[in-house]
């Protein structure tokens, strides 16, 4: 029995981690669940899974919770309850699925604590992949990812060594906005992007597809996942989502892992890995799909790759200022305070205005995004 | 440094190991190279490797060879030098490659003497799989798969459980007539048949990828490599023979083998496995071919697909009947003395004449496989 921590339990990812948890419960338990404002539907999972400790993001939030869950329940809130979800004494595997660079310190906790890491929270790796992985060695955890892209690589690398690949290749659906020219780009509704051709996200990852700044923090993610350089990074536009990533190795053999678009395939094979356990899900069917596509992606329809690759490549604090304005010209655009291509002119003038710190301590990373936030706010 | 011998040095499989042989001089060196009535090219290789020991057909044959290659080279032929091939004691890797039932005993000798098999001979496991993995088991030698499709399924097995397994997914061209009604069929000539789409094969296989039973040769290959059930192995038609084939497991993941139709690929990782090496071959470029297209094999299309499957179902000696009438139908067929459609009613009929032994010896598959010949001729 695997007793299973989430961060960000009410979540896309962690609302489909317990539907795993839900198809096979004499392997999986739940610990401990933390939330962040969605009380009534972390009250219904604490009701289902009866965990040890729940955590929502303030304590009034906490108070709605009291009298609506099991008296065994314990209730935190704040920063400091999400940490001691990640490291509950009980779980010995943490989902690291909060949105956002809030999940930072919660994660490098858990990974001190021992905890094998279930990884679905970008900025982690993006803001603080070299403290991260430096960590993991450390303390001899595994890391393993739970997006579709980077679960198929490590799937892709099983029984492999990462010095015979040639080639990440990352597979990119383009986004909401894929078929659109950048002219077309320059209207476009909050709602005509959060529709996600294959994959029903949440709203920030949605935008971050149709800008494909998603596929730049993943180029980010996988240098620091798998130990490859940035040239050996690449991306291709493969419209069905249905290849989720490939490996080149040395000898031209390209592994590749494919799947119906259900994230619940990753997230289960993180909790099961080495193994595989059946899952109750929609079968891929090459027959019926006929044909899958590739192209090209297009630097200039898509800056924000570039500038991915340009944050990597600088590394240091950089990655942080890309991720940090990001986030807020996505919410900025969310709001309806900008349009849709200023996300990416955001973004590009707060990193210019940023000269990145190599090797930046916790501490700089977390000074350094609220200095990107505050610029991103103000442009 | 790894001593080959190979049988079959100047068909197809033999002249592109040898090419990958070139490619690594410091990993692989030829101790023993056995071929049929090509003393020309078997010749030249003599030359170029130096192996101990060449072996060809016919004395007559042999006596050819001598003076056109080095003296150190010892001369053998017949049954007898293939055998002496296949188990020489420098070699611990036996590429086995000569087409045809002819390659079953030198193999199974070379098993007994402890030599890691490359498997390129089909009927060697359509034949006598179960003397064969009996034999792999008791002397805990690898068996590896030499042709494209099981070497892509071996590859996506790699770091996986065989009992984790939901479906093996063979990828199939569809052969040179793919786009032809069986109406259409009846009447086609030879040299039309000799022309496949995508790979550059001898013309035994040519012919069997047009009629599909090259496809349902490797059903019951597959069967028998990887332990997997007939219910569990399925055949796609994928016309540009991108996909090698596929695996599908318990929890919906589909892992695939991508790669150029070049069969150096799968030579090469069977010589290297578990460990690739550089090869100098066409990259995958999945932007440049922009589509990949799948289909469901029509078995009323290719009915040698439904005999496969019948055969391998019924077992003990019906697959060497099946394939023993395939093999002499085909060569009438390219002797010009049958119509292409005839090959199937040849396979068809002998079978219907033969009541399968469970479970057969050496000696029995032998003689069904020259009655069903004698079959086959008379039909």
């Amino acid at each position: 029995m695997k007793k299973l921590a989430i961060l960000g339990s009410t979540g896309s990812i962690g609302t489909q981690t317990l539907d795993v948890v839900r198809q096979h419960p004499d392997e999986f338990a739940v610990t401990a669940l933390a939330a962040g404002r969605n009380v009534a539907l972390l009250a219904e999972q604490a009701c289902e899974f009866v965990p040890k400790l729940v955590s929502v993001q303030t304590k009034e939030l906490a108070e709605q919770l009291r009298g609506r869950i099991p008296d065994s329940v314990r209730i935190l809130w704040g920063d400091e309850g999400a940490l001691d979800v990640a490291t509950h004494a009980e779980a010995s595997f943490l989902v690291a699925a909060m949105v956002g660079s809030a999940g930072l310190a919660p994660t490098l906790a858990a990974i001190e604590a021992g905890k094998t890491i279930g990884l679905a929270n970008k900025e982690t790796l993006v803001t603080a992949g070299h403290l991260v992985t430096d960590l993991v060695r450390k303390h001899g955890v595994p890391l393993l990812p739970i997006d579709s892209e980077h679960s198929a690589i490590f799937q892709c690398l099983q029984g492999e060594r990462v010095e015979q690949v040639r080639r990440l290749i990352l597979t990119a659906s383009g986004g909401s906005f894929r078929d659109k020219t950048r002219d077309e780009l320059a209207g476009v509704t909050v709602e005509a992007a959060l529709s996600h051709p294959n994959w029903s996200m949440g709203a920030k990852i949605t935008i971050d597809s149709a800008t494909m700044m998603n596929k730049g923090l993943e180029i980010i993610e996988a240098h620091w996942l798998f130990g490859v350089p940035y040239d050996k990074i690449e991306t291709v536009l493969h419209k069905e989502s249905i290849i989720h990533s490939m490996v080149e190795f040395t000898d031209r053999a390209v592994m590749a892992q494919l799947g119906t678009p259900d994230m619940r395939i990753p997230i289960q094979y993180a909790l099961t890995y080495p193994d595989r356990l059946p899952l109750e899900s929609e079968p891929l069917d090459l027959i019926k799909m006929g044909t899958l596509h590739f192209a090209a992606p297009d630097f200039e329809r898509y800056p924000c790759l570039g500038f991915a690759y340009e944050a990597g490549r600088k590394g240091g604090t950089m990655p942080a200022v890309l991720n940090a304005a990001n986030e807020v010209a996505v919410s900025r655009f969310l709001a309806g305070e900008i349009p849709f291509l200023a996300i990416e002119d955001i973004i590009a003038s707060v990193m210019a205005k940023h000269q990145a710190i190599a090797a930046p301590s916790l501490d700089e990373i977390v000074a350094t995004d609220a200095w990107a936030r505050r610029a991103a706010e103000q442009e």
